[in-house]
């Protein structure tokens, strides 16, 4: 039986509460999420369920998080719309079959990383960047959605577009709409500050509070829904409305994209993947660590690749995990991904059964919840923190912001991998080095610039704490070039190696040409400390062969050996 | 006078004979480059030559390096016409102004880099990669000369297609275009390998056999021009030739791109600045290096960015360090970049006055020489290398020579980018992280699996040999985690900084949540060895409060601290 995963194996009857709780109450939200992300993406609402269905089940086979709630999130439904918007008519056929494509190809990029076992992918984001991206993310979902609450149309894909048509439109826009779409939002933040403590009032117990109050946007839906349906406000004060949701589960088919998609839609497909993934296994962490398990990155690659797969075989778009949705999947004590999959249950049944009670639905309130769910990712807590701790980082994080609401959020992306990798780069480019010298009547060696140490006439030993590889072996040799320069009675060099684990070939190559020109001058390079695996390597090597004799096990043997025994307090 | 370059300043008379030497010979070099590197990144004649001139002007006054030769080259002419090609048509008016603009945006970012001192780029790319861009570049180019060598026109634009075009017209080759380019590859090959021993042989010193023997593609391009002028080769037997080149000095204009040019042209001038710039810095490094002369790399690319916009200004495309000339100039004797001032003023000359000589220059020989000099720069040695040291490094070469290839220049320079920074933060996520324990009857902590040492019951003791930052923060997080699930009895957490030089936003956030989250379960965060520039900027945030009093000097007295003084051995 070990085709089941593990936690269906292990399964404990005690679960089974909590798990149907969670899925019950996940399904419930699925709804209006559902519905508003396939607007948000451009998508006709019923993708968005269709994303909450299979999805939840693949992951609970693959994925390597208890509590994840995997579906349709504002980011990737942002970062699907500003990828296909400028390929098709956002509402048309190609564009939902793009969509499609669009998740086949981050989902097939999931799990070859996932087989590669590329899970160090998730650390090419520093959290500044990753903070700044959101922020900026979010910003601009709010300004897309706000013509809804208008109840306008408005042109234009650049925010400061937007803005600048939301404006001039202010006086056409809809009463009714707007006294829905601002009601809504006033309600929803009520609801967010104070509804818990309002129901913990009532009497009810704090965890259900909690729970119910996250439940506020299921309300505003229902009770827009009616009030809208009642007084037929589509017809009679133009209030824009879902309308028509095609009833009955999705059907399976798998569309494969030409050479031609595939060349337009790889890179928004990586972006996607990688924010999806980053976003993923940052929540999957954090709610993993309050209950002590663990989160292993290159199952979660597998978890998240079958899920968005499945999502494109049965007509959703790109899924990854939800932030607010696994909150409350954790708290509502969903305990396995069994949670998910009742969850999926549920909301097909809705599907099949129950989609004219959207028809009602007005955009305004849809938009509404975005907006409100979305304002609380903009986080000027981290840049306040940074800008304290690390300029640095937090210029990043607003470059990142500022990038994706200027240039959009794949320029955003790329600005903050660009900068998170320079400041890598940067970082290891710069390993720490230290001139040694003996501390008196011991074999221990320290920084001559904060010991008094002996050093001996001719001898540069110089220790690098760090791996030597292409970033830094050039600044390296550098290094002992100017300290040569600085001190022509230098004849030996005594390269420490006590923390470094790995040479790679630019390095080798670096050490060769170092040997090679200090020989040339009638120097000599000796190594010291140099760990067991590294020496294996180099012993097979043109620089192993001519460093025969020069290598030793400790820095005092080196000195020892350096031909003049007695040293000189410097 | 601090406005003059230093080596002007500090000129000494003695240098004058070897800069003019130099400068003589490398303008001498410059005239067929500069030809046929324009042909080969489809531009007219002329705008080789002036490539030639006020770059290694401008170069000369910013530059670091004393005896690199800027100019044209084969690697960045085959990325220019990589990056026009799809924009507009090749020889037209509209490409060669899209060739300025990419020359002056290179430039500029060049410039700004250097502003922003960021020479640490040319720490990008690993060894190996380079190796793999250029030799897969080579190859490329000299495919792309063989229609010349047989004289016939050829269509497509993929390696492979170019192939099976070539294949094909054989057989309409012009036999007198195919004598004269085989002829020239043959001499030329001859010459690089025998004819410097032969002008030994015949008496003359060695170094001016070398340099004569460099000259070879001067002597072939000549040859090649008197025999098809007096022959008049070009109307009798349809030889293609280089045909009227404008006489006179290139006039000034400033063409600055508009929006729609910037977004076309940014990646390509964006990759161009990487290549160039890391090809030039090693070149000059190597060069320095042989004279214990120094190479800033933030000087450099003040240089090598003043180069470009000079380029830009005055009719020529993109420059960069060149290869084979710098070696020449330095042989030749130059001590100081007045050697290029030289060069360029003996290349104004020519220019000025004779341009005609170029009429009956057959495309064939040009064509010649580029072949011949690229094929040298395909790199088999490396691959071998590497091959036996390092199998990823390896397989990071082919894979970036197939992707220039296959896929063309600019996105094998982007797999190369992303092999080498994929590598560097797989490296960087997996620090060396070490359990320590007291070695018995000292204050000496060691790896508790390589030494027999004593630890602490309820003590776990941690270093991590790495600074901490985004791409290893959680993976420490990880560690910790999943040594305190084995380990139920452990109560608190030493975590040992003696190699930490740096701890970036990412990394603070993970320490204060797992300082947190230890808390909250009962355990203690400890900090031992804390470097004082780390400890200053901690003490301010909110970890550094929550861990007053928690951070010991040494290892040994956080042991002594905690709790238990009774140390068992393990």
């Amino acid at each position: 039986m070990n085709a089941l995963p593990e936690w269906l194996r292990n399964y404990q009857p005690a679960w089974l509460t909590g798990d149907i709780t969670a899925g019950v109450i996940v399904s419930v939200m699925l709804i209006p999420q559902g519905l508003a992300y396939a607007l948000l993406a451009g998508l006709p609402p019923e993708m968005g369920l269709y994303a909450g269905i299979l999805p939840l089940i693949a992951y609970a086979v693959l994925g390597s998080s208890m509590t994840l709630a995997i579906g349709p999130v504002a980011v990737t439904s942002l970062m699907t719309a500003s990828a296909l918007q400028p390929l098709a008519t956002s509402g048309s056929p190609e564009y939902a079959v793009l969509a499609i494509h669009l998740a086949l190809i981050s989902g097939a990029m999931l799990l070859v990383f996932g087989l590669l076992r590329l899970g160090f992918l998730a650390y090419f984001l520093s959290h500044p960047v990753i903070s700044g991206f959101i922020s900026g993310s979010a910003i601009l979902i709010a300004v897309g959605q706000l013509k809804y609450v208008l109840g306008i149309k408005v042109d234009g894909t650049h925010v400061l577009e937007i803005l600048w048509a939301l404006l001039r439109g202010v006086p056409q826009s809809n009463p009714v709409a707007l006294f829905i779409g601002v009601g809504s939002m006033v309600f929803l933040l009520w609801a967010r500050r104070y509804m818990a403590r309002a129901l913990t009032g009532l009497g009810l117990p704090a965890t259900l509070s909690g729970i119910l109050a996250k439940l506020a946007p299921v309300l505003a839906v229902f009770a827009a829904c009616v009030v809208v349906g009642v007084f037929r406000l589509d017809a009679t004060a133009g209030v824009s409305v879902v309308g028509h949701v095609p009833q009955g589960l999705p059907s399976f088919s798998l569309s494969v994209p030409g050479m031609h998609a595939l060349g337009q839609l790889w890179l928004p497909a990586l972006l996607i993947t990688l924010v999806g993934f980053v976003e993923s296994v940052s929540i999957a962490q954090s709610a993993a660590l309050k209950r002590q398990e663990r989160i292993q990155p290159n199952r979660e690659l597998l978890g998240l690749g079958v899920a968005n797969v499945a999502s494109a075989v049965s007509g959703g778009y790109a899924v990854t995990g939800g932030f607010a949705r696994s909150v409350v999947n954790f708290e509502a004590g969903a305990h396995t991904p069994l949670a998910g999959v009742i969850a999926a249950v549920l909301l097909a049944l809705v599907i099949a059964t129950l989609t004219g009670l959207f028809y009602y639905l007005p955009h305004a309130v849809l938009a509404a919840t975005i907006i409100v769910s979305v304002i609380s990712l903009v986080d000027s807590q981290t840049l306040k923190e940074a800008w304290q701790y690390d300029r640095a980082d937090a210029l990043s994080l607003l470059a990142t912001a500022l990038g994706v609401l200027l240039l959009g959020v794949e320029a955003g992306i790329l600005i903050g991998v660009a900068l998170s990798l320079g400041a890598l780069v940067w970082r290891s480019s710069r390993p720490h080095m230290a001139v040694v010298g003996r501390v008196p009547g011991t074999e221990h060696f320290r920084n001559i610039e904060r010991h008094a140490v002996q050093t001996q006439p001719g001898l540069l030993a110089l220790r690098v704490d760090e791996n030597l590889f292409f970033a830094n072996a050039a600044v390296v040799e550098e290094k002992i070039e100017s300290l040569l320069k600085a001190d022509p009675a230098l004849r030996r060099v005594l390269l420490i190696c006590s923390a470094v684990n790995q040479i790679d070939a630019t390095a080798l190559g670096v050490l060769t040409h170092l040997e090679r020109s200090l020989d040339a001058r009638g120097m000599v390079l000796l190594l010291a400390e140099v760990k067991g695996p590294v020496m294996d390597r180099l012993r097979s090597t043109e620089l192993g062969q001519r460093l025969q004799g020069k290598v030793f096990l400790s820095v005092h043997e080196a000195f020892l050996h350096s031909g003049q025994f007695s040293m000189e307090s410097r």
